[in-house]
């Protein structure tokens, strides 16, 4: 008999950066963090896991259709091991129950997103596969527990258990006991909050995170500084976040992202993820808010050029306006939100200025637009990825 | 009877960033800088400076052709003012003296570089502005002395007062008495040090130096670590001049340029100088190194995209190879220094990659190789930029 679970899990998108492991190998940060949640029903990872005794020797798992060795030792292998320690221990206490613990696992994930969007997929990946075997398992643990076997994943995979506003608390243990996921504020919280992907095209191959944030801890004097600085950010932005007070919510996300790409910048050699076109939209979104009054709009970038960008639903369609007129997209405009007829109507902040070029078409190949999210999701069977041979089903 | 001096006035690049001021009256910075004289065979400011009793009125001033108000209080206003002062002590003591202290001046400058070329002219034009007046006044103040005037009229107009490798000691009296300039090393020190200009097109206009700087001191929280860096940066460089240990001087340009772009992205809102032609010329310098196994050129940028690569003597057919090949200039190489066919023998490193695309024709507008120079000169009264009367030659 195959038992089998189906869960979804989302992106994150960090306002207060993480960048630097104080343990490379438990993935502890040096710094806590805090992200938003994004919606499922646009952005999302799928994973099925099942578990049955006639399934031949080791655990196997794909990833969007391709096999992928689990290494022992390695970072999905260790996720694996832990919730599969938490299984044994019920079955231990409850000797009525089967016997997954002993069972090879057949593991299937996708993205319902395309990879070329550089948005990074490991977060939801590996958070869909700790509650996906979480679910399969039927284990007890709560999202905060689950969330210190996601990190040892990929570190910020344990924000995307929860959905909503959440803070990765950096902890203090030596064992990573406490360096866990918790919910700041849930979705229903804060649902006029949305963010706007704008998915710029680069040439360059940036350097990894995983490595570049080592770097810059070996060699950038000026991390130290940002490490005193950021717990106050983290105490004012859950008090914005708490108050639903956006503009400060906005300025804490720009200094931070901007102090992230400086860190980088600080960094021996310098690590570079910020191109022209990010800088434009940095620059298109100070000018959006300076016009406005009060922010209305806040940037933020991870370890690429694409922009998040962040505002209230009653501002959207200016702010998706203005990026369309000065950074025509090679996609059409991909309506999930049902704001076109908004975005035709809405007129830019009085006073504002064109401080920055019109891009050719195609420098920000495309925009998606989605809102605030919950966390992860159990699926219908029906949405299985597994045969009942625990191979991929072959998609359309 | 029209006295007249003309002298010329050398550009400086800075190799420790000045950027911030405690006191922007006195221009007093908040930490000390270094840089390294270039030559003016290649790249200077000249100023011819009059002073004749029967001149009508005011003090009267052309910079490039151009006439420009000398503003009570203004800058250029200061500097005349405290040169003046001096030459009334002189003729205080000596009545012999003619009086030039009380003759309206004139007073022309110009720079043999276009403005185009994106290089800070305010530095030489200051100091060859300063230089020429006290020579037309005999002055007896040493160079040092007259920097802390050339401070207050551009900042780092105060290091262009010396030749081969200076430093400006931020001091620490609040009239600003000891925050000098003064030699670290002569040109003829080290007199294999290169330079190698790289003129960036960029079609933003970036923010200026001045109120760029003022912002970053008001906002930015990872400057206050930097001040407490610098200290060590400077003892530690000024220790690399006097050996000539290029690979120290080199690791602590980089660094430091690197450091000062990091702290102009956390600033609110962000400045970005950098523009992703410097990006990559970066990115060829790192590689240049890394395929050396030692660093044989060191990239720098003040506040704009054009890159300044120091290299010694040996090394420079190689570097300018490597930057031609990445970035072919819109202008044919002017080859001030004859380096063209060793340019053309020259082989990049073993091992060199290809980590940059090839950019297209005028990413890089022009080169200018030039070396380290000696300071301010004396000019020849052929030489002169103003006619008998007080008005501008035309010039050819």
């Amino acid at each position: 008999m195959v038992y089998e679970a189906t869960v979804s899990a989302p992106v994150n998108i960090a306002v207060i950066k993480y960048w630097g492991k104080r343990n490379t190998k438990l993935i502890l940060p040096t710094n806590s963090s805090l992200s938003v949640t994004l919606s499922q029903n646009h952005l999302a990872s799928t994973t099925t896991s099942q578990a049955d005794a006639s399934f031949d020797g080791a655990d196997r798992l794909w990833l969007n259709g391709k096999e992928e060795e689990v290494k022992e030792g390695g970072r999905l292998w260790v996720c694996i091991k832990e919730l599969r320690g938490f299984r044994a221990e019920l079955e231990a206490q409850d000797s009525s129950l089967p016997k997954l613990s002993t069972f090879p696992l057949r593991i299937a994930s996708r993205n319902n997103f395309p990879t070329a969007a550089g948005l990074a997929s490991s977060a939801s990946g590996l958070a869909a596969l700790v509650a996906s075997l979480s679910t399969l398992y039927a284990l007890p643990q709560s999202p905060s527990e689950l969330s210190r076997i996601a990190r040892q994943g990929s570190g910020s995979a344990c924000r995307s258990l929860f959905g909503g506003f959440v803070a990765w608390r950096e902890g203090t243990a030596a064992d990573g006991s406490d360096s866990l996921a918790e919910e700041v504020a849930p979705q229903s919280h804060w649902p006029e909050m949305q963010a706007l992907i704008c998915v710029v095209s680069d040439k360059k191959k940036g350097t990894s995170s995983t490595s570049g944030m080592q770097r810059t801890v070996e060699t950038s004097p000026l991390l130290q500084e940002r490490l005193r600085i950021v717990p106050g950010r983290m105490e004012a932005i859950e008090k914005a976040i708490q108050e639903r007070d956006f503009s400060t919510f906005a300025k804490i996300t720009m200094i931070d992202s901007n102090q992230f790409h400086a860190v980088c910048l600080d960094t021996c050699p310098p690590i570079f993820y910020l191109n022209d076109v990010s800088r434009s939209i940095i620059a298109l979104v100070e000018e959006l808010n300076r016009a406005a009054g009060e922010p209305i709009a806040a940037y933020t970038f991870d370890a690429g050029p694409n922009a998040v960008i962040y505002a209230l639903e009653k501002n959207m369609p200016k702010i998706i306006k203005a990026v369309q007129q000065f950074f025509p997209t090679e996609e059409d405009f991909n309506d999930r939100l049902a704001v076109s007829a908004k975005v035709s109507e809405a007129a830019l902040p009085e006073g504002f200025q064109e401080v920055i070029p019109k891009w050719e078409k195609g420098a920000v190949k495309s925009l998606i637009h989605t809102n605030v999210g919950d966390g992860p999701r159990k699926l219908d069977s029906a949405k299985g990825l597994l045969k009942e041979d625990g191979t991929p089903k072959e998609l359309a």
